[in-house]
């Protein structure tokens, strides 16, 4: 179904006031939610948000947390009280970006608080403050090791963002060679899935999209992908001191508080003259690195010009995921009378 | 030729020091390319040694360069001043250990600096104090972009060192597929290449080594590899101010100024009980994930097993190599005389 994204947004926002949520986190985690299906990444959108609610309603997510900051020197610990995911995060870059333009740069580890959907949503926001952000979170362990044979990894994704005069440069990666999401929509429509993609349930390597979702989805990039992964895994545990491997939970479901980590580095690049024009000249030769039959697309290309296209044509989203939406924006579910 | 190791070090030190580089310095750069030999990464090893003399005796390489150090808060700019890469490096790496210490992190972004050799070696230096090292560096470019088919990109490598307790993890990897030495390596052999390994000057893809030494390297993990090799690439230029691209010069020639640049950041994890314990539980159960029949590896575990062996059995060096070396530890060249 094609929504306007305005009445999407509108519509969304009252669902979440109406279990607690705050005016201005609303339209946070909206956003959040929202720009995804803008860039046509439905997997970390609106259809998300159902969950959100029942998450709320079931008592792991406190809708009013903004998490509890803990300064060592320029190092941020952050309990996020398990609070809406935009929320509990944005706090913390607020607080990163004042530190490093004090001090150059600063960091948050955030352990206790709930998924951070798009990363690139966090990247373009410090980029419009002409920060650098690096940002990376774990997730309940969906990914094999490389020559493993069972999920040990989250599909821990790693965003590296760059301000250049108003057109930044945005690197939004899993570390998985797919999205679950894209397994379990591959087995809704039947279709099979490419052998290199998972594994089924006894580790063995599978073309039925069906079978993978029991079992664990390969790492990207081979052995080098799953080093990467299992990098992002180790630091984000030790800095955030959050959960590891198989113990992660919460990020799927509804009823678990949620013990993943998240990571966010921001940096002050300080200004030099000339850097945006060499930066964006460079980017336009790599674009044009294909010769004249081809073109190269930067990160970030392909998703600003779906963005357009879907700002002129409204998102699409599922029937079921809309209605369930609407439904929870025209009436106050059980649980929020009780908290009212 | 098998090599002690010993008697390569010692060697390779006097050569050096031949050319007017303190000892101490020697030290350095010899124990960082010989450490390469034993973890069976010769690409990285004593085979640089020649080139770096040359680069001396050439005057683009200054010997008692230690770089010099600018702090803005926790973001120390550096100016290598030409001097050698490990050098350089572990200055710059000494004061963001003492800055981490206080301040939780730190950041330096090094420009005219020569080449950092195998950044593993700089994590295992950090974590042996404690602390995280991320390292990354560009290089001359000689990767593609993915769908490109000319050289844009260096083999941009990234280092994440953490430590467990007296066995850190330690990632390193290069954003390339391979390295240009294993293309070397073919082509002298006359050995074929994967098709996927490389494209020739004409951008295509091609199964000939030699073709491909005059062609360009794949990115490794396609789409994705392509986008954090581009990242690195424009995060390190926008903070060190280095070259960038096809501009960068000096990291395989023995007569230009190296003008790439080098970011590493240091963080402080602090203490946390029993965290050891809980990474290594995790890397061991990962390191059991392939089951009965298959042992997966963590990233590190077979450079340490071949490390040990050849620290019995001595290094392996190409027989003009360690000829060339052991004439440069016998006389003093004559760029040295004019110096002293």
């Amino acid at each position: 179904m094609l929504v306007p994204s305005f009445t999407a947004a509108q519509t969304s926002c009252r669902a979440l006031e109406h279990v607690g949520v705050h005016m201005d986190s609303a339209a946070l985690q909206v956003d959040l939610l929202l720009e995804a299906d803008l860039r046509g990444r439905p997997s970390h959108g609106l259809m998300r948000l159902p969950r959100l609610v029942e998450r709320i309603c079931n008592g792991v997510l406190n809708p009013g947390a903004t998490g509890q900051h803990q300064w060592r020197g320029n190092f941020l610990e952050v309990d996020g009280q398990n609070g809406l995911g935009p929320v509990v995060a944005c706090s913390a870059l607020d607080a990163l970006a004042a530190a490093s333009r004090q001090h150059g740069l600063a960091l948050a580890a955030i352990r206790h608080n709930n998924h951070l959907g798009m990363l690139a949503w966090y990247a373009q926001r410090m980029a419009a403050q002409g920060l650098i952000l690096i940002a990376a979170s774990t997730s309940e362990a969906l990914v094999h090791p490389w020559g493993g044979r069972r999920a040990m990894l989250g599909t821990n994704p790693l965003a590296i963002g760059i301000p250049i005069a108003g057109k930044p440069f945005i690197l939004d990666m899993a570390t998985s060679v797919v999205s679950m999401g894209q397994i379990h929509d591959h087995a809704l429509r039947g279709q099979q899935i490419p052998a290199h993609w998972a594994l089924d349930a006894q580790g063995q390597a599978t073309t039925d999209a069906a079978a993978a979702r029991q079992g664990s989805i390969a790492p990207f990039g081979e052995a080098k992908g799953y080093a990467l992964g299992l990098a992002l895994e180790l630091l984000i545990t030790c800095l955030a001191g959050s959960a590891i491997g198989t113990d992660v939970v919460g990020t799927l479901d509804s009823t678990q508080v949620c013990n993943k980590g998240d990571l966010f580095i921001v940096i002050n690049p300080g200004e030099r003259p000339d850097l945006a024009r060499q930066l964006s000249g460079y980017l336009d030769a790599v674009r044009g690195s294909g010769g004249s039959d081809q073109t190269v697309s930067v990160p970030g290309d392909r998703a600003m010009q779906v963005r357009a296209s879907n700002l002129e044509s409204g998102i699409t989203l599922a029937d079921d995921v809309w209605r369930q939406i609407q439904r929870m924006a025209g009436r106050q579910t059980q649980s929020t009378e009780q908290q009212a």
